[in-house]
């Protein structure tokens, strides 16, 4: 076996796990439907009381007029960036060079919608004013991903939320939020949904990243905004007849869950900081600004592969279920804290992190 | 209350119904996972034993290569049609006027891939053998419904298919199988579903027809074909984290009602015997050739949603939830036969049908 699939099935193995909200299986969708009145009736392609009640209460969060159900973010931000950009006549969107779009959708904006994007600032911060006042090309819209997950989930200052607005505004540009994870930062930044999506024209968040269900998303905006990105969906393929299995367990979980994000970053503030105690162990950020952050390590994926999977068999204490390689002695992995943490014993924790650090350092003799 | 709503709402409180399975709510889904395990692990993002089982068993029955599942059929014929387009370097594609993608789809496959389409047949009959071979315009693929759904469910004969596909091999077209209804089709043509699909290249099925699950489709051809498919469903914002809510569920009717398709196919036959014995009422086709046909009325849209109602009140019996205007004096309704059917007390539809006939008669003051 490789040392990968060795660390993911030592990892599922362990009695405590340190990320997430425990294994995506079916009971997630059982829990979430065991309690349902059998005889509610289905959505039908995008209509119906259930679906309806679902969207209007996101739309009422979000503080926006109107919302309307996704399969997929994927599907929710290409429309949200093709509507933008037909309304303008400028088939150009802005983003970060790491943005999910530019990443991790086989080029879905520019096969589907052929539309150029101009990717701004450097991979390893966010986007800043400055890098949007010093666009030289005509944009139709900016997406911005709050936070910037692939650089371990770093936000800018709200202040540069507000002056950005401002200048997009001022500017004719639109403003996306790619907020996948915005329930998340929320207690960062001491605003609600609302205020944030306040600054922006559109909008998506997602159902199964902090709040933990099954799949699916939101997209909202104006009336007008989503009544065309309803069209769009049909032509996605995304208008099915029922999505009831995701919007009824997104809906679930949001109650379970909403309530106890101000937890999960906090519980991120701890463990970065007890990783950043250990030999040759940092996070980025340092000083986590939501649930999530990365773990980096001055040592190679087979390293920490090989010291994680001890860390499980030895302790019952999966810290993580996968390395990435970043260079031939530097490797990292991704955490987002959930339910799982909260329920960890602080004492197995504190164990596990000591026996990270002791392995740490003897392997370089220390 | 409209008269559309009036009939709607009779229809649904009725004791008995015609057509379908029944409802379309939470049981559908309650009753697909409970009886599973629930530590059985999800699907990710297209991958894990849950989704491959189910996607190597489809793959068997239609006797392809290779089967990938969508969330929906309008994804997945886009892009099978996409694929065949880029393959050939030819932006064309031919089809019945009548085809879900020309009118049920705002467009996708124009606005998302900038498809051509040729159609092929009048509107009012299935594509013959001659319309293929008189084409003049050079496509990549031509996709065949069977049955076409918007003209009553017809069908060609068999020979007519093994001909086309026969001739499209010869001059290099893609033949690309609608199956929405496949296996609806199996009794009439006294086939397998792998005997179908050998005349085609590629082939779409869809789960919540006959088989009456909660949605989603199965895209299958040769491998080359389907890892090409995976790459556009992600484009499309299909390669969700988690499909299992609908492939479980479409397995788990599949198995309930693959054998029911024989049964369906008698009741269509004889329940449009008895609707063409009325006066004013005809079925399209005449003699059903699947689970599904149309019954049209010499009578206005209004008239027959009066007439319905009334009989789902006197009688406690919905013939169909709702009527379709063809002119002023003519309307119809589409039915397809489900489980509702085989557990309808036959002396219950005789009384309800002839009920139909005394109202049919007395409009006309006979």
């Amino acid at each position: 076996m490789s040392g990968q699939n060795t660390l993911q099935n030592a990892f599922k193995h362990a009695k405590y796990q340190v990320g997430g909200h425990g294994a995506r299986n079916m009971k997630v969708l059982q829990d979430a439907f065991q309690g349902l009145d059998g005889n509610l009736e289905s959505d039908m392609y995008g209509k119906g009381e259930v679906i309806e009640e679902f969207q209007n209460k996101m739309a009422a969060i979000l503080g926006k007029e109107s919302a309307v159900f996704f399969p997929s973010g994927t599907m929710a931000q290409q429309i949200a960036l093709r509507i933008w950009c037909d309304q303008k006549g400028i088939k150009k969107a802005a983003y970060h060079p790491l943005s999910h779009l530019e990443i991790h959708e086989e080029d879905g904006l520019k096969e589907l919608h052929q539309i150029e994007t101009v990717l701004l600032a450097d991979e390893n911060r966010v986007i800043q004013l400055e890098d949007v006042t010093s666009m030289n090309e005509d944009v139709a819209c900016l997406l911005l991903e709050l936070p910037q997950r692939e650089i371990g989930g770093q936000l800018p200052s709200y202040k540069t939320l507000e002056d950005i607005s401002a200048y997009c505004k001022e500017k004719g540009i639109k403003l996306h939020l790619d907020g996948a994870r915005l329930f998340e930062i929320l207690p960062y930044y001491k605003k609600s949904a609302a205020d944030i999506c306040h600054l922006f024209d559109s909008v998506y968040v997602s159902f199964y990243k902090g709040i933990g269900a099954i799949a699916g998303a939101i997209l909202a905006g104006d009336q007008a905004f989503t009544e065309k990105s309803k069209i769009w969906k049909r032509r996605h393929g995304g208008d099915l007849i029922s999505l009831y299995p995701y919007f009824l367990s997104a809906n679930y979980y949001f109650d379970q869950r909403i309530d106890k994000m101000k937890q999960y970053f906090e519980g991120a503030m701890e463990l970065s900081e007890l990783y950043n105690q250990c030999f040759g162990v940092s996070t980025i950020p340092q000083v986590p600004v939501s649930n999530m952050f990365h773990v980096h390590f001055d040592a190679s994926k087979e390293d920490m592969e090989h010291i994680l999977t001890e860390i499980c068999q030895e302790k019952n204490l999966g810290l993580s279920s996968y390395v990435r390689e970043v260079s031939e002695t530097s490797s990292y992995f991704e955490i987002s804290i959930g339910d799982l943490y909260l329920n960890l014993p602080k004492e197995k924790l504190m164990d596990g992190i000591k026996v990270l650090d002791d392995k740490m350092k003897k392997r370089k003799g220390k």
